[in-house]
Formats: C-alpha cells, structure tokens, sequence
C-alpha cells in the first residue's frame, strides 16, 4: 500500500527531526547539573599527585553541586571553629576579624546569588575556603588549622538536618491542628467504621481523624528524639583522630547550640546513623500519610462519596472533560516510596563500611535533601488540603446502615442479659443472616423476630440498634461517643499548645 | 559415542530416583509446616458463613504456626483483662477464679510441649480461648467480653517485643563490656587509622574499639525511646471502636506494666508503628556489627594479619584442608541484609492500609520474630567472639610505617611554627612525595632533607613523626591519646554500671 | 482504694504463672529450631584446629535446618557428579554402583522422615556425604572428589530453583485460565473504568481482566529468561579455581539438565544473580496481584458492591456477629511487602561482596525459599478464589452512570463534526459542570441543552452517550468493545495452549 | 571566665550573620527548582473547575521540571500520531504539514535552551502541545485527538527507556572491553585465590578479572530481555479505554520502531513493569561493580599493596598530605544504595495500585531517570580506570605464598594416589598444621617430613606444590590455567564483535 510505502519515506524525517536521542540525553543531563558550576584547575591536595583529575572523574566524585545548600552552614560552622581557634590562642585577635568579615560578605554573596561554584573545587568547603582566601589573605588559609573535611561535612549535616527538623516538627504540628479543628466540626458526625472495608461498627468521623492526629504526635516524638542523637559535635575529630591543637571542643558546641560532643574521633567522621534514624522517622510519617491518602481518595470516589476535596488541590485530565481527580493525596501516597527508597539506600551506603571515612559516605546528603524536602513540601500541603475537605454527612450516615454495623451493640446487650460472649456472637450471627436475607437491618426486624434468635431480647433492644445509640455507649479512654472525642480533641489542643522542643 | 548413548540410558535412572521434583518441594513445605498442627472443622464465627472454609484457604490464613510464639503473653493480657472485667463487675469471683486456675494448667500445657495447636481454630488466641472453654465451660466463653482479637493480638504483641527489646539491651550492654575490655587491654597499642583503607593517622586499637561501643550506646538509646513507644496498652479498643463495657483500660495498663493507654482505639488496632521503628533501630544495630565485621575480616586476611580469631568461631573446607574461615562475621555481615528486608517488608505492609484493622497486618509478626531472633542470636554469639580475639600489635605497628601516617602532624608541626596551614598542607605533600620516591618514611629522611621543603624545620621534628609521637599530642575530648582512651573507657563503664531501663 | 492494693497483690500472681518470659522466649527459639536436628562433635575439616567450635556457633553457622531442603537435587547432584567422575576414570564401576545403591536407600529415608539430620554435620552436604560413607563405606570418601561445597551448593539451589520456576509458571498459567473463564462470562458486562479511582469511561468487566492477565504473561516471560540463566552448570568450579581432575563439565550438564555450563570458576562460586533476578520477578507478580487485591477489596466494601467473593475465602470476627472480610486478598497484599523484603534482603547481601565464596552467601536460601513458597501458595489459592466471584452487574453499570462516563465520548463527537479536540474538550467541561449542577447526566440534558454549548450538536448525540455507545466504537485494537475483548480472549487461550518452557 | 562571657556576646553575632536557617532552606529550595520555569494560570482542564489551583499545588502536582528530558521523545511521538491520524483521514495533510514545521522550530528552540517551561502547564506534554498551538494554531489542537496524557506520557518513557538501555548497553559492552584487556596482560599473572579473604588456591589475575567479564555479560542479556518488554507501544490506549477514532496502532508502532503494541488499554496506561524489571537489571549491575570496587580498594590498601589505581581516579585530602584516596571506586560502592532504593521506591510506589492510571505513577520517572544517569555515569568512568589500573604482580606472587594455597592440590595429589578424598583432606590438614607451627610453606617441608604425613607422597609432590603448577593442572572449562583464561578472553572477544542489538 501507498501508505507503507509513505512511512518508509517519512521514517528518515523522524530521524532527521530527532536526531541522536541517547548522546543527546547525556548532554542534557551534563548541562542541566553543569548551569552555574565553573571547571577550573586547581586542587587544595594536588601536590602529592603526578597528574591531574580527569574531568569526567571531577564531575562524578564533586558534590558541589548538591552539597553548596550546606553553605550557611558550613559558614556558621566555620564562624565558630574560628572563635574557638581564637579562644585556645591558636588563631589571632586579627585573624578572627578578617575571617567574619569576609563570611559575611561571602555570605551575602551566597544569598544574592553572585557566588561562583566552581566544580574544580569539588565542594562547599573548599568553594568557601579558597574564596575566602581570595578575599583576606593568609587568614584564610589558618581557617583549616585543626579540622578536616571529614568532621566538618559532619558538622554541617548535623547543623542542617537540626535546623530541618525543627522545622519539620512545626510542619506536623500545624497538619495536627487541621485535623484537630476537622474533627471537632464532626466530633458527633456519625461515620461507618471499617475493618477490612467492610463496616464494622459506627464511628464518628471526628474520632476517625483523631486516630491520624495519634500518628502524629508519634511522629513527633520520634523526630525529637532522634534530634537529641543528631545534636551531638563531631568537629574536633579532624580527619579521624583528632588533632595535636589544644582544642576546646566544648566551647565551640556552645557556640552552635549542640548539646553534647561526640566522644571517638573514628566513631564521629564515620557515624551516619542519624541520617538513617531520621529518614527512618520520615517513613513512618510517610507511611501515615499514604495511609490517610488512601482514605481520602476512597471517600471521594463516586460509590463512596463521602468527602470531597477542594478544587484547588485537584487537576483535570486532558481528555475526559469531566474529571476532578485528587491528585494531592495520589502524589502523596506515591511519594512514600520515595522516602522509603532513601531509607534503602542509606542503610545499604553504610553497610559494611569499614571505619573511618569513606568516599561512600559522600552519597547520604541527596538522600537526606530528597526526604527533608518530600516532607516538607507534603506536610504543607496536606495541612492546607486537610482545611479545604467538605464532609458529606448524610452519605456517611447511610453507609452506616448498609453493614449491621450495630451487630457486635446486639451481641453485648445479650452478654448484659447474662448470655456467655461466645455464645451471644453466635446468636446474633444468626440474626444477621436472617436480616440479610430478608434486605433490611437489624434494627429493621420485628422484636417478636429478634426474640426468636434468643429469649432474652427485650423492647429495650432498639435503643443499642442505632448508630447514636452505639455510639454513646462506647464512653470510655479511647471510645468514639462524642464526649469522649471532644474531651480527646481538648487534650490533644493542649499538648500542642506547649511549644515542642 | 558410546559414552553419549550410555548417560541417555543413565537419564532414567536418575529420574527414577529422583521423582517429581517440584511436587514434592509442595508436599515438603506442607509437611514442615503441619507437623504438630492439627486440622479440624469449627471457627469461632462461622454462623454466619453458608460454606466452610477451604482447606488451602485454612493454611494461608491461619497464623497459628508462628502466633503460637506469643502463647504465654496472650494468657498474660487474658488475665488481667479477666482481673479488670471482674474488676468492673463484668465478671463474677467464680469465673475469674475459673479462667485462672485453667489458664495455669494450660500455661503448663503449653510450657510441657503437651498443648494441641488447631489449625482450624486460626490462631493462638482461640486456641487457647477455646481449650479454656473446654477444661472451665462457660466462663472460658465469657473472657472475651469487652475484647476483639484486633486489640488482644496488639497487646500480646507489644508484650512480647517489650520483653524482647529488654533481653536485647541487656546483649548489647554484654557486647560492649566485651569491647571495652578488649580496648582497655589495648588502650596503648598502635595501629594505622585509616580512611578510604588508606593509613591515615596513628591511633590506638583501643581507642578504634570504642568507636563501636559508641555506636551500640546509641542504639540502646533508640531501643529505650522505642520501649517507650511499645509501651502502651491497646486492649479496650475491642475490634475499632471500643466497647459498650464499663471496661477501667489504666487498670489493665497497670496490671500489664504498661505507661499508658492508647488513646484512639482506631489507632490501637491500626498502629503498627512500634514494629517498624524497632526493626529501624535493629538495622542500625546490624549496621554496626556489619561495619566491625568486615574489619574483622579485613584484619584476620593473612596480607593485613592483624588479629586472629579463636578456632571455635572459624570453619573449616570441605576441599581445602588448610582453610580457617571466620564464617561468623561473615554471616552476621551478611544477616545484616535479611533485617534491612524485613525492615522493608514492614514498611510495604503498612503503606496505603486504610484505617482501622486489615488482616494484612498479620504479615507482620514472621518479620518482627525473625529480627529479634538474628539480633539475639547475633548479640551473643559477638559478645562471646570478641573474647576470643588475639591481636597481633608488631603486625599493627608495622601497617602504621606504611604509609607517611604523620603527614599531618608534620604540616601541624610546620604550623605551629607559623606557616598557614594551606600552605603547610602544600610542603608536606612535596616531602610525602619525595621520601616514597626514596622509598622511606617521612621519619626517615635526614633533616636537611626536610629542612629543604621548610626552613621552619627543626630538630623536634623528629618527636612528632613517630606514631607514639602523634597519639600523644591528640590528647582532648574524643582524641586517641592513650589517657584519653582510658578515660573513655572509665566513662563507659561508669554508664554500664546504671541498670539501663 | 481496695482495688488498687488488690491488683498489687495481684501482680505477683502473675509474675508467678507466667515466669520471666524473654529467657523463656530464648528457650522456646531453640526448642522449635533444634526438635529433629541432632547435635554431635564431628566435623569434615577438624584436623587443622586447635579447639571444636561452640555449641552457639554450631548453631548460628549450621545451615541443615533449612538447607535439607535441598536434599533430593543435591543427590541429584552428586549421582550426576560421580557418574562424570566414572567416565572420566576418577571413579571405579564399583564405587558408582555402590554409591547409587546407597544414595537410593538414603533418598528412602528422606523421604519417609527417617533421616537424622545432625547439627554437628553442619549443612546438607555433609549430612549426606557422612551417611553415604557409613552405608557404604570409602567410596562415599571418594565421591567428593573435584569438587567442593561453593559449587555443590550452587548447583544444588539452581536445580531446586529451575525445577521451582517450572511450577510457578504452571501456576501463572491457571490463574491466567480462571481470569479469562471470568473475563469470557463477563465479556460484555458494563463496569466503570476508573482513573484516579474517579470514574472515568466505561469498559467491561472482561476487559478490565484482560489487563491482569496481561500482567501476568509479562511475568511469565520474565520468569522464562530468568529460568535461561540459572540454568547454568557451576559443578566443576571446585572451591573457586576448577579442579586438578581431568573433569568434563559438558557430560555433567548434560546429566543435570542443563543448558550451559558457567564460564569462570570465580564467578561460578560466587554468583547469585540468578537468586535476585528470580525475586525481582516474584516481586512484580506481588505487585500485580497486590493490585488485584486492592480492587477485589474495594469492589467487595459495600459502598462499591460490584462483587462478592465465596465464603470459602472469607473469614469472620470474633467480636462482630456480622463480618464477612476478604482476608485472602489482604493478605496477598501483605505478602507483597515480604517478598520485596526478600529481595532487598538478597542485594543488602550482595553488596560489595569481594570475590569468590564468602559465608554471607549462606543466607540467599531463606529468602530464595521463602519467596518461591509465598508465590506458589498465594497463586493456587487466586486461581481457586478467582473462580468463586460472584459479580453484580447491575451494580456496576449503576456506578457508569455516577460519572459523567461518557463526556470523552461527546468530546469526540463534536471533534469528528470539526471542532479541534482541545476546543472541544473545554465545550464539554462547561456541559458537565452545568448537568453536575442539575443533578442529572449528560445524557439527561435535553438537547436544546446541549446544543446551548455547541451548535455542532445533533440528534445522534445520544447514540454516543450511552455506556453501550461508548463501548462499542472503541473497536481497535488493545480497546474495551466487546467483539475486541473477545478476540483477546481467544488469543489468549491460544498463547496459554502452547507449552511455555 | 571572660571566654564564656564573651561567648554569650558573641552568639547573636553568629545569629546576626546565619539569619533564619529553616525558613532560608525552605526558600533556596524553591529557588533551586524554580529558575527557568515561569509560573502563569492557565490550564488545559479549567473549565470544569470553580477555583484556581493553588500556587503550592501547582509546584508539588506538576512535573515540568524533570519530565521536560523527554521532550525529544514527546515530540518524536507527536510527529508519528499525527502521522498515523494522517493516514487513516483523522487529519488533514495541512494539519500535519503545519505539525511537523511547528515541531520542527519547537525542536530547535528547547535543543538551543530558548524553549520557555511554564509550570502552570503541568507537564511536558501540556508545554510542547500549548506552545505548538501558539505557533501554528488550530492544527495545534487537534494534535491531542485520540490520545490521553496517560498513554502519551506510558510512550515517551518507553522511547526515553530503550534509547538509554541501548547506550547502557554499550557502556557495558566498553567496560567488557576494558577487562579483557587487562585480563590478557595478566593471563599468567599469578595471584591468590580468595574464599572468605583467606588464601584459598592460586588463580591468575586475569582469570579473576574474567569472572566480572561474566557478570556483566548477564548484565547485557539482562537488560536486553528488559528492552524486549519495553518495546510495546501504549499509544492508543488513550485515557485507559482506547478512543472512538479509527486510529492505526500498528502504523504508530511501526514509525516509532516498536516490537508489538500493548494489547489490553487499561494495562496500557498502567503498566510501569518495564521501569521496575530495567531499575532491577540495574541494581544488579551496580551491585557487581560494588564487589569489583571493594576489590580495587582492598588491593590498593597498603597492607595488600596487589594494584594502584592512576592518579587521576583519585584524591586526596584537605588535612592529611600524604593520602592519595580510590574515591571513584568509593564512590561507586555507595552508589550501589542509591540504585537499590530506586527500586525500592517503584515498588512501593506500584503496590496496591487499583487501575487504571494513578497520579502516584508520576512519581515513576525521577528514580528512573536517577538510576540511568547513575548507570551510565559509572560505567564511563570504570571503563576508563580499568584502563588505568597498575599491578603490582610481585606482591601478588608474594601473597600467594601467605595461606598454604596449594594444600588442595597435595590432596588432589594424595586421592591420585589411591587415599579416598576426604582421608587425603585429613593428612593435609595435618601437615598444614605442622608446617605452620614451623612457619613455612608446605613446598618448604623436606620430603621426609611430608612423607611422615602419608606414605603416598614422592618426590613428584612438589611440582604440585607451586603456585604454576597448581594452576597448570586446573585446565578444564571455567579453570583458571593460563591456556585456559587465554581461550575464555578469546570466546569473549568474538561475542563483543557481534552487535548485541
């Protein structure tokens, strides 16, 4: 046909259009990391070496490209080496002067932008050391006087990952409060409870939404204490067995708010485990939050209909005029796979690594950066998401009578009466069967029918039969009657008033 | 060729003894499991249900065959949910008198190896729920008043991980005694520091051991903040939503050793958050012990020679008869994979569940068991080894010669003596360059050599090139000097002398 | 209060019946590990030690308890071994016969559960060899000849895992021939297509199976080229250097069934790609299956209601009388996770392994088995749960209609009467928004309507917004009309007819 | 003291310069990302929706940012979907003329860096289609005409996926090369055999060398079977149902060099198999570089002293002027994690998916494109640093010496002479003993000493004893004899010539 013959014609335009795609796909990526990173030549080690770096070795062993967002702190970091070197008379009064004054332009620099990362400088300390020393002379030079790359880097995560945690705590803390304000609009709204989706008993969708703000203050803590172990100083540990200056490791810990130094020089360049506890911590967050997603996509899908999700947190499709998807908590269940892969891949960077540094250890910041950032950006949305879900109370109500969800209400009242638990499950079991034969509730059922399944049945029966009724009844730490989830949302407003670190 | 046709003859034979394979591999995994489970006809609910359940379906969702481990702690939470229901008044003197005295004799069952499994009856706790009633009658049907399995199999669990977490700490503490005694031993013994398994610096054995002992304190400090979070009572939030039972939870939390309620009864059957950050805290555990293992291995490697571990904890080769293989450390390097698997099978488990209990969660005990048991028995088994390490210090001190491991206290040295230390850094590297062009150590050249890199240069230079020269000088906090070494050890003996929990 | 001193009086009570349980659960560990395994104090390789190994190395090194598994390949194995041994002259005729005869009356005993497996012997190699050497005497001795237990073992698991594989693919197929029995009844069958678990253009329900069976012919394919590759010979490779016995590896093979030989004795030792390969594939089949589950979950919630599942796959409470919960496909969908466990386990092992055999290795056979249980289990009980789904028509083609199912069809409409699509797509938008408005569907408008948001709109417009209307003009193929959905069915049946391996 | 006091002083001065670190990280965040991406409000999809979507939707919902790298590809299956809608008179020939010319220009502008990424358009696909519109009008708009995102999107990361794996490939291929070049140098290069890091018998570098060459040709049979399964076009399967047009899927299929087309629409636009089976065949590949980069660093450490690796793959340190660090092959090993949890997170990400499309599966392209730079960066410079490895070979033969390489050949020697193998194991460990009691080698023994062993032993016993004899006799396939590493170089090399694609 005319028509295979014209594809033939036409597959060399496609070519021709698309050229090469693979060689293309490696510039592109070389070009993408390479924007605003300059190559040059010279190496702070290079004495010691009978030819220089290969480029393509430089762009894969420089983690300038990713680790410059270390650079305030690395700074701060730096600022107060400085002031200790001062203080145990290692550095003059001159020194130290001239080395803040050319942080802070340089950091200012950092901030506006202007500054030059330049690759052949493998990192933000080198970057920021040579700099400086462009900029003051041989006080630069004095700046690396009893420390290492391996504590300083160490240090730097450490002040980052603090600062992040911090700030992620304030993050949870916030959703908590959308949730709470959330569940006490509908502290009396009555929802099915689920297990294995099927309903299970009347809930109130209050007390569902508290179950998450539980998950939370889990999380929280996890966070705290994980911030504890991250608050301990390496430097000092110079590249791995301290050094011959007479430190005062103390004073700078002082200096930039760590609780405690770490006691082994080895222990200190090569310890990562924070970085593995906190992503760790992130997961279960993560986890949380798919879990929550999982719901709120559930509660929106037509069948349920049980919520739905402001437009702003929604997108449409390309093709189906109609749709209004919830795209947020989709993203956000995809995304715990990413954390959960970063949590993989920094337990097995740190397997099996003999002590002390190694280069491997260069590849925790992007892990860590991914998962800091994936929290971030998740938590914020999801606690302004959280303020913009509308509740459709009736849906929820009729669910409720679609499962006998009051059955196990049914089987208590006759353990009340003096019947055995066991054989009271058995008992209503049958009841059930039979309603469901028949297509309506239990509640629906004569009580001349309800006594035949046991003669312990009594007028009284109907009140435990509906979700109110059940719902009430289950006033105890922990139980779903009203009262109980107000007093919960009471406790939980107060514990969050107390500021958390 | 006559050979060929021969082994087509010989193919039969083969096939003849060896069966079907495959259908035997089935038949095999079946009989393991089934040994001492018996299968019979009655569930607990099957009222309600118009055909039994399949016997294929049986096996794959019983969880008896491993659930049957929490035996002595689902009869611990029996007990004092029984003592709370009498308590409350739910249960009259005779039947908690009853579910008593038959639990006793069941417990002993059990402990005797005498007790019958039934797969048919799920799991173990109607198992014993079921045999209860068989031996007391009705109040053995009376004990599951106010409960579920959701919230009875959350507390047995946190029971047993609470007890396991205990013995744990308790293993770690004996594996750093084992440490620290080793390490005081060699408090002064020279060794090279290395990084990148380059020779570094100098430090002590001593001083490289305590690097691990650091690393197992933190993890008992996660292991004690996770305990924490274990302990809490779920039981009382019956199947989700609580119960319609006067039930008293901080009396049952009180009987049970617990710190507290779970205070979402959604949450309390849902939440497995506390089997997931232990294995977290196990990973980091097996992390450690990986790290310490491949050094072991390294160090034992007749080219390195620098220790050698006793012949109880080596194998041996089926072929080479010379072999002494220290398949211990190699084992536990690897087993460090299987909890980083099981830490990721948990965190699969739980991502997207919708709330509250799904019976995915059963997957979740095979992981937990399977971590405690590899960190128990690898706790011991390390413990035990490290006390049978020889070290062989010539060996250690001869590895230090090679390769300039005072570079740096010489640029320190140059320094101190005024040059910057970027430019220090520079000199050195030239020295360092030509003394391995001379083959010889930095110590080794004559002085005029040196002084020829830097007139700085003087006699004392000497002192600080030899490696009892370099420990001396890195004598502050987290530093190798030999006193500072022993400090530590003092320090550390003085935390492990506080009982832990 | 009474009752507070009650309970401490209590306590002691149950401290007394339950014991100190962690040293219980460490014995009760032993117990279930050690019941049929006999400890002695024999080992192949004593001669070069100084003192026997520990009773807890012995345990923590010893792989029988699970390795005997593997005992009928590794007869297998070692009748192919010494019949090449004989060819090649190694082997007298009498030793082979004699050999053979004992390996029968051995094979007996396994098979029967006589056999004494011991502790003491380490792994099923020795076992074996040990018990042939008593039945028979110095040839037994000789039947290890050039060879060793790094390549005994690989060959050992790749035997067990060809023939493993083998099953699973059977397997694979018959869930595949239960998907098409439901998806050739269920042809024409209306059922919403979801995105984002909105809906979002109907398909049928046998359409929707096809993806699943799909799925399930990549895996296949996956499993075939895995099986190519561990269908390689290592016997021969010795420890890790070949043999100096003038072996022939290609009759060896050929004996065993295999289609090459593997090319280096280092990596024949070594290599267990062939254990992660297979995993990442059992991997995707979870997955896929975790995806069935997920929608027979939520096509069983009663909101949905689209199928039932037979009873014979459900399970009950133990609290609520009325629950009937998919507890098969839930823990499907738990099983995922252990399988991903697995693998992650097996590359954690992997890692930086130097070369050739290192004990880590050890521990590929817990996960490798583990998984293959996991997959074929799980695959059996689908099949057969797949042929108990009951479906709801009318309920599904109800839930088309909650949607907007067919605005795209009315997109495509006006697209094929000239307007271009993304003009189109937005008329349609404000159409849907306008009937969301009424209440109503787009078929529901009048056409007067409808013509209001494009004059392009004719009387033919209803004939594309039925569901029916929809379905059949998507006739390509890969597209959900009946008469395709058909065709792939038969192509299926076809492909499913041909033999796989 | 007046230090403590002046660090009190002294603190705002650091707060005074680091400013508010969290909020600061927060804003370089978005600052990173957001460079070349302008951010306006205009959507495809507005018409059904009452509000905007809110700014921090837009930035956490869009994927401009990374799946801008497959605009090439996105393009490249345009062109050949207006092609095929040409074909069968969906569109007319002005249209596709005014297509491929817009294309064309577009094509050129994003190759030129000139293209304008605008946020607000979501994606790739939504950016190329609204600037194509601007550029040439309504034939724009009809581009979209039969087709969805979702199979659009499913087509360009297949196109992106099987470009990169035939570049990877050849990188793999290169690094084969590499190899066996280094192998042929050093096909006699005597070195010791390592099982658990101890001596086990005398191989040749080149025969361990060739062990990788293996590796990495399953590798290559890996990824080639991936391809297969990748090669399947989805377009046509529009949003998950297929479309009302008339389309031609094979002509797609054909222009775009696709094997087959997906059979079932629903699988089509769901399906992310082939990113999980390719990240998998990746994991593997890095992991077998992880074991040849442990290798190179344990060979480089000085204690072992068997290679160096070119001054230009490595650096050294800022503090210590002697080290001269294997960063590259550091690097590689910890990049090994990074891969390993790509994997983890796509399937996480797939688990539990209901079809058909989820926005979760945005989430697919980030570890995918991450695992592919992180593959083809690695295999470049390994390629390159095997190319510039030194070897060391007189420590090699040195080390051979260290660990009684060739007991197992005087045992093999010992069975020759008629003692069943496993009592010849038992007289050599023996002697092995001996000989290390005496601190020599078994060659060292006098005869008269060996014959005290066994009997058997003649004079002929020492040719047996070398490390070239030992290796002379091992002369079968997979052996590590000289002739024998020769020829597997040789059977390498023809399979390399011949193009693997």
């Amino acid at each position: 046909m005319g028509g295979r013959r014209e594809s033939v014609s036409r597959r060399p335009l496609l070519v021709l259009i698309i050229g090469i795609p693979f060689f293309y796909s490696l510039r592109m990526k070389g070009r993408c990391h390479g924007t605003q990173i300059i190559m040059q030549d010279t190496h702070a080690w290079s004495g010691r070496f009978s030819e220089p770096v290969s480029e393509l070795v430089k762009k894969y062993t420089a983690s300038v490209t990713f680790d410059k967002r270390l650079a305030e702190f690395d700074i701060e970091g730096s600022l107060a080496h400085a002031a200790m070197l001062n203080r145990v008379g290692v550095l003059s009064d001159e020194d130290l002067a001239a080395i803040r004054q050319g942080m802070a332009g340089l950091l200012e620099d950092i901030r506006q932008g202007r500054f030059e990362w330049r690759l052949d400088l493998e990192d933000v300390h080198m970057n920021i050391e040579r700099r400086l020393t462009d900029l003051i002379g041989d006080a630069g030079k004095r700046l690396h006087t009893g420390r290492s790359r391996n504590d300083q880097v160490a240090t730097d995560i450490r002040l980052w990952l603090r600062d992040a945690v911090d700030g992620i705590v304030l993050l949870v803390t916030d959703l908590q409060r959308a949730l709470l304000d959330l569940a006490e609009e509908h502290a009396a709204t009555v929802m099915p409870g689920f297990t294995h989706l099927q309903v299970a008993q009347p809930v109130t969708f209050g007390h569902h939404l508290l179950a998450y703000v539980e998950m939370l203050a889990r999380d929280k803590g996890r966070l705290t204490d994980c911030r504890r172990r991250i608050n301990h100083l390496p430097l000092g540990a110079a590249a791995l067995a301290g050094t011959t200056f007479p430190i005062d490791r103390h004073y700078t810990a002082e200096l930039l708010g760590f609780d405690a130094v770490c006691h082994n020089s080895l222990d200190a360049v090569s310890d990562r485990d924070f970085a593995i506890e906190f992503t760790a911590a992130a997961s279960l967050v993560m986890t949380h939050l798919s879990r929550l997603s999982e719901e709120l996509i559930l509660w929106m899908s037509p069948r349920v209909g049980f919520i739905d999700i402001a437009d702003r947190f929604c997108t449409g499709s390309s093709i189906m005029p109609q749709k209004k998807n919830p795209d947020v908590p989709e993203l956000v269940r995809g995304k715990t796979g990413r954390v959960n892969g970063n949590l993989v891949a920094l337990l097995t960077l740190m397997k099996s690594q003999p002590l002390a540094y190694n280069k491997d250890n260069q590849e925790d910041k992007e892990p860590l950066f991914d998962t800091v950032d994936t929290l971030v950006d998740t938590l914020r949305i999801y606690a302004d998401m959280m303020r913009g879900i509308t509740v459709k109370a009736d849906a929820m109500r009729e669910a409720v009578l679609q499962g006998f969800a009051t059955a196990t209400d049914l089987a208590d009242y006759l353990v009340k009466k003096g019947l055995p638990f066991r054989d009271s499950h058995e008992v209503v079991a049958r009841a059930v069967r039979h309603a469901e034969g028949q297509g309506c509730d239990l509640a629906d059922l004569p009580l001349g029918v309800l006594q035949g399944f046991s003669g312990l049945v009594g007028e009284d029966v109907y009140r435990v039969l509906t979700p109110e009724g059940s719902l009430a009844q289950r006033n105890h730490v922990g139980g779903t009657a009203v009262e109980r989830v107000r007093k919960e949302i009471t406790r939980h407003r107060k514990s969050l008033a107390v500021p958390h670190l």
